[in-house]
């Protein structure tokens, strides 16, 4: 079967940039699939990318190269790099965009792109998608091996691991990691963190000076623009509102701090 | 030939909810070809995924699996359907949104979708793009056949129909279905229900406090910024203004009413 | 290999408009390959496209078919045409938008297209992208040569060219000619038109009030917000901004001037 390759960037869909990639690609490897997963990612948003890849790589196919370009450093000496993870193999610069798939795939390999014979000549010092990335992963799909790309790395820059931290005082601290466009407030807790059942049992979140108390198995339940928290399709409990925007009415922005209240532990020993 | 799914959402092009259904699709069927309608359609807005469908279902080859998923009650009640109509086969939620093919496609059959082990597990209760409607058109495009994945039902939800009423007054009463990109406001005015001669003869639309008296072949007659009817590429009258937006002009938004006035008895037998 | 067939257009991605030309070509031309440029051209803006086809034309394989719909006069009298150059075929209006690419390739030629049974019945007045381009690109991509379609024409629109002018003073004058999502303000100076050295020796580029006189490799280099000129992706040089949009900083338009005030004779000499 055809090899697939993603693309996921910053580059907005209005400019030539994209569409000069899946050129480049075509040129190198005629029968590759390409498909766009996002070019919407905010500009030089590296943690908005890292996201958004965590929560669909593991959907494409095994075998599935994933190219992701949120590269504010292109040019500079910020390397790029092919990550093999998962199955999966990963093209982009090394500047965290690849940690969040990382930190769930521990037996991770980075290889440093040194390899220019499979660069579009001459490197434009801007536009490393074009020149690099896409003709990196239209190699991988004819067959080429990371590691013809060139050596291993272990010193890969790493962004802050998204899991919430325990404070003293005994509650969870976690963050807003992503705002969907229905303005669902995807945060950094899952269900390892957080059971449904302590909300039943008083858990309270808070948002700025927002709490939100009730928890919903989906969307159509509940009184219209009442903010509530449900398990998001990405594995995160996001902050939602019944045909309403949480973010609007939390006025929400991606990092803000999302404090979870756990029920006291009297109320743990009733269980 | 490898069949053909597209797809049509409110999900925007900002996220990983369309990246994730191609995933899954290429997951089950890796020679399908995927094509995106588009993923603008407003959020939550049935009308206008039901009206871009109508307008475009038909362009492509026989046998196409068009996948629409504008979906505010995921997760509820809402019952998940396969539509079979004028050789083409649909996949969505019960919601409406096939309401306006329906309406041109007597002959179609509506079938509940239930036999779960076609569904992506675990299936969440946010994003049955992903673990419902994109596995079953997956599994459509291998050959599986409408019935299998449920009864047919009749009690399908239905949106009001678009046809134009005419008042006692002997004026038909129409509305703008959509406003496009350019401005031109799609109104639910087609061949059947007005004839270009009864501008000729007189007819005039009225749109809040506008008046609209003048037909044209195409957008490069008339001077800048007047108002003038046309036949639109959907099938529809448009009202459009050169080479400006006519929606702006107007303060036009959708569902408004556009009523039309047309020639008097007498004229009518001067014919 | 199947062919490819790019989609360049104003139409956005909102509407349906996108989705019937890709169900059109690929009820013609099943095992083609459609690759989308862009289609947020803004609207009616003929040089922004000229000039985002003339950017990404040539990353594409040879044999590609470019069909480019920015067509504010659709209906009207213009012509619809298919020009070879380069190796490439482009479809489109006769309005200009094939320009820059015909003045980069002296030997293109181009096809007036006439012969209706290439197109999609009937033809509407408001939407040749679906009834003449998209079946014209089709029967491209199925073998059918330019010549077939209509007559060569040597009358076709051109656009003003790019190319910077030199003012009496000894000035270039060259203008902002593209705004990319990143507020990099791309000019028409070319390696051709001004060389790097230029700026050592004490060049100077001004656009409104603003001088620019330092020239940068990379975006990595120089502080936060200051202007700099880096040659671009495109072939152009660009007026950019570290980790800022240079656009706003300028208030910078498309069409505005950017005049270059060149090192002194004696400097030359001095060489």
């Amino acid at each position: 079967m055809a090899a697939i390759i993603t693309l996921l960037t910053d580059f907005g869909n209005a400019d030539y940039f994209v569409g000069a990639m899946k050129g480049v690609i075509l040129s190198l490897s005629a029968a590759v699939r390409i498909v766009d997963i996002t070019h919407e990612i905010p500009a030089h948003d590296i943690q908005s990318g890292a996201f958004t890849l965590l929560a669909v790589y593991k959907d494409f196919p095994a075998g599935t190269i994933h190219v992701c370009v949120v590269d504010p450093g292109v040019g500079s000496s910020r390397r790029p790099v092919v990550v093999e993870a998962g199955g999966f193999t990963f093209v982009g610069p090394d500047n965290g965009i690849f940690s969040f798939v990382i930190e769930r795939e521990p037996s991770a390999r980075v290889f440093h792109i040194t390899n220019e014979k499979f660069f579009r000549q001459p490197v434009s010092n801007t536009f490393h998608g074009r020149d690099i990335f896409a003709p990196v992963a239209a190699a991988l799909s004819n067959g080429v091996r990371p590691f013809e790309f060139g050596d291993e790395i272990k010193d890969f820059v790493r962004l802050d691991p998204i899991s919430p931290e325990r404070t003293p005082e005994g509650e969870l601290e976690a963050s807003i990691i992503h705002i969907d466009r229905f303005g669902n407030c995807v945060t950094s807790l899952t269900r390892e963190s957080l059971q449904e059942e302590t909300f039943a049992r008083g858990a309270k979140l808070r948002v700025g000076v927002h709490q939100i108390t009730s928890f919903r198995k989906f969307f159509g339940e509940g009184s219209e623009g009442e903010l509530f928290a449900i398990w998001g399709s990405a594995g995160f409990l996001e902050i939602a509102a019944l045909r309403d925007s949480a973010a609007r009415i939390l006025s929400a922005s991606r990092g803000q701090k999302v404090k979870v209240k756990m029920q006291k532990a009297e109320d743990k020993t009733q269980k």
